[in-house]
């Protein structure tokens, strides 16, 4: 047995306690026990103590939203379809397995050193970053960048997505779990939606892709199927799969948001991706308030531009508030949940990951507290600020501690499985070919405006 | 005569020139060349060569509005009117001359950690901070948080005011830059006002004060004065000063914006602090359109809550592009002007400060490009992403060097002047009793909705 010590430990458990002077005892993979250091350690005189000084434990974050790539700032500044139709789209016909392992590597990488444990990463080529973060050690929701229409046929299909259920379903020790993906409802045939729809039923796993996101979508289901987006899926049986999820959300009406709460379905929400595509603010309180489940993911490295889910946090908070033009909408607490408990719940994990409790999955971080961003900290009365230190004032880069499953898997920004250097390495030597191939394959279709539909 | 190496180096001049394996020369304070190492460096054989490596050396950031404090995240989720009412105003009714300089200490070097090498603080009893930044190394535009009436006479009054400019007007070798200062023209009676612009003009320095923040004050200058805020002041006097600047500036109108443009007038744009006090999303583009100067500004540790400029960077992007919906508004480059020259034009010190160029003062930093947040990393071309990487991928904790005219102020996250731990240990001592004198002045108030006016 382990124990683990530190100045502060927030729990985010339902009641939210924030205990000082901490304790959380880990045997294996678990949670034994959360409490006051003295009485911890108290009753496990033998365990061994890991103090993490000053420093404030609390449950690793869950990005639910996320793709790995290479493309950091090399496609800005376009509204979404010339981004998609110009960068992100050829460079899908061109990415290789390579390409997305080295990606995958590089992107959990920055993710755990900034204190993300679980992140659920839409991207290609799965094995490859499964077995990335099999090595790494974080958790990973796959979910397969799937197009199931003869026009998208260069992005993963459905194939390669029942593959990964097949082959990699709990492996690492439960820390590998493939979904269905599909990049959108429109890059699939009826066909391919329905075949997508029922290997989630058959695998008994999750439904995983991007809606309304954009106005302009919700304006194209209305035209293809007469309904708002979640009324489409609805009527296309999409619901049937055991659980469903949808990246963004922007445009959610009152009366999709009254069919969703309650039900199996997360939402992740994603607040620099949606300022920076200019996509639009999500009512995420309304959302919350229907009881839907909602996580935060930070999107990819080439809508955001960094991994870093603490500045997610803030991104929340902010946006929130400035929405509802409401300096008291958005409760920290709210944010934080999403980052932690309310991603897992998303995920339909809620029983395992989240919160710092006895008897789930010993996935937590430490935020060190010995920085002018965590001064003064209080944990508790009537000034009682860690929770608007933890939104508002820490950064990725304030983490020192990273354990998912009873397992260090980064500590003082060093990565315990694998050389930083080296993934870095690996991804620049790759990205001037993806993009000489790219530009070859731009050259080939010649006029680029003929990429855009009439 | 120091030559610093570095990968890449952004000038940040009026071509925006990128240098790679790139070079500055730099004599004293000054700046004496930039250009390719090897030009440099052949040119000047007996120069002690200093190589960041793996850097982007940028010059020095400017923080255009920022007030030092202790208060970080405890006066949250509030309403601007009942938060200034029950926590701000009361903090100034109590704080002591030590719990300002020691307040300004943390936050300097907060920001020189960060990349920050120039701060307008607005603060109190001026000159424990001008002694701050005087050792720790950092520029420092003081602006007095002056109260000119009856009702605020707890803040700095005029005559405090009028002391910093007669004993730190270029003192430190010219570091410390006194201003006139006011917190709000509201603040002030019409005798206060007319001194305030009046020692601005006897100084020959700049006044500077808080401005249509929120639109309720625009309701208000029109119930005092029947004019737009920016007329009302022209009505009083307000631009006979040599200079003038305006934290916040939400809610001008076209005609304020444009009689502003091409005048000594500096903005400092907060969009963090906009977002978090739901104040607004104020017209940049549209300022920067009409030839204003506009800086970049963190604003207090109250309101941010983290003094990162680089945060605020990528918040004015996503802010900028939220505003208009518009994914390819916000230009990165402009971007980083603003946190840059534009914060230096709108001091009116853009002919020493604000870039790297010959003859400029050697305010400069690195910024580490061996990172996942930095990778790809591409200096010119058609995906040249180091502007896009600077605004939206960087974060202050990047930073690996911090010079101020020739001198290095910090480097790999330790301070050359003060020791990080007692600048935090003196700041947590503090904020006990500054919280309990606070209290008991509340107390002595009695029933807190007395201090709202009827």
């Amino acid at each position: 047995m382990r124990i683990l010590t530190a100045d502060h430990l927030v729990t985010m458990n339902a009641a939210r306690e924030v205990v000082a002077d901490a304790a959380v005892a880990v045997e294996g993979s678990t949670i034994i026990e959360v409490g006051p250091r003295s009485e911890v350690v108290a009753r496990h005189p033998d365990a061994v103590i890991d103090d993490l000084g000053a420093a404030v434990l609390m449950p690793g974050l869950v990005n639910a939203h996320h793709h790995s790539g290479m493309l950091r700032g090399t496609a800005e500044s376009l509204p979404v379809w010339e981004w998609l139709r110009l960068h992100i789209d050829p460079m899908h016909r061109v990415l290789t397995a390579d390409d997305a392992e080295a990606s995958a590597w590089l992107c959990y990488a920055e993710g755990i050193l900034s204190g993300t444990t679980t992140v659920v990463d839409m991207w290609r080529f799965m094995s490859g970053p499964a077995r990335a973060a099999s090595e790494l050690g974080n958790r990973l929701v796959s979910v397969n960048y799937t197009g199931a229409h003869p026009d998208y046929d260069y992005f993963d299909s459905l194939d390669d997505n029942e593959r990964m259920l097949r082959d990699w379903a709990g492996a690492a020790g439960g820390r590998i779990t493939p979904w269905v993906g599909l990049e959108s409802p429109f890059y699939a045939d009826d066909q391919g939606l329905a075949r997508a729809i029922a290997m989630a039923r058959d695998y008994d796993t999750g439904l995983y892709t991007h809606l309304s996101e954009s106005s302009l979508e919700v304006e194209e289901f209305d035209r293809r199927y007469g309904r708002r987006p979640i009324f489409a899926l609805e009527s296309i049986g999409w619901f049937e799969a055991p659980r469903t999820m949808f990246a963004h959300a922007v445009w959610l009406d009152r009366a999709e948001i009254g069919f969703l709460g309650g039900r199996p379905t997360g939402i992740s929400h994603n607040p620099v991706s949606n300022m920076k595509l200019a996509s639009g603010m999500a009512p995420v309180a309304d959302y919350l308030a229907a009881g839907i489940a909602v996580g935060l993911g930070t999107d990819g490295e080439k809508e955001n531009n960094n991994l870093d889910m603490f500045e997610e946090l803030k991104t929340a908070s902010l946006l929130g508030k400035l929405r509802t033009m409401d300096a008291s909408a958005m409760d920290s607490w709210d944010v934080l949940e999403m980052a932690t408990i309310g991603g897992a719940t998303a995920l339909g994990q809620d029983a395992t990951l989240g919160s710092l409790e006895p008897g789930k999955q010993a996935d937590l971080i430490a935020v060190r507290s010995d920085t002018p961003r965590m001064t003064p900290l209080i944990g508790s009365g009537p000034y009682a600020n860690i929770h608007h230190n933890l939104v508002h004032a820490v950064q990725g880069s304030d983490v020192a501690m990273t354990m998912v499953a009873g397992q260090v898997i980064a500590r003082d920004g060093v990565l315990a499985n694998a050389d930083l250097a080296a993934l870095i390495a690996r991804v620049r030597s790759l990205v001037p070919d993806l993009f000489a191939r790219r530009a070859a394959w731009l050259d080939s279709v010649g006029d680029p405006a003929g990429l855009f539909p009439a």
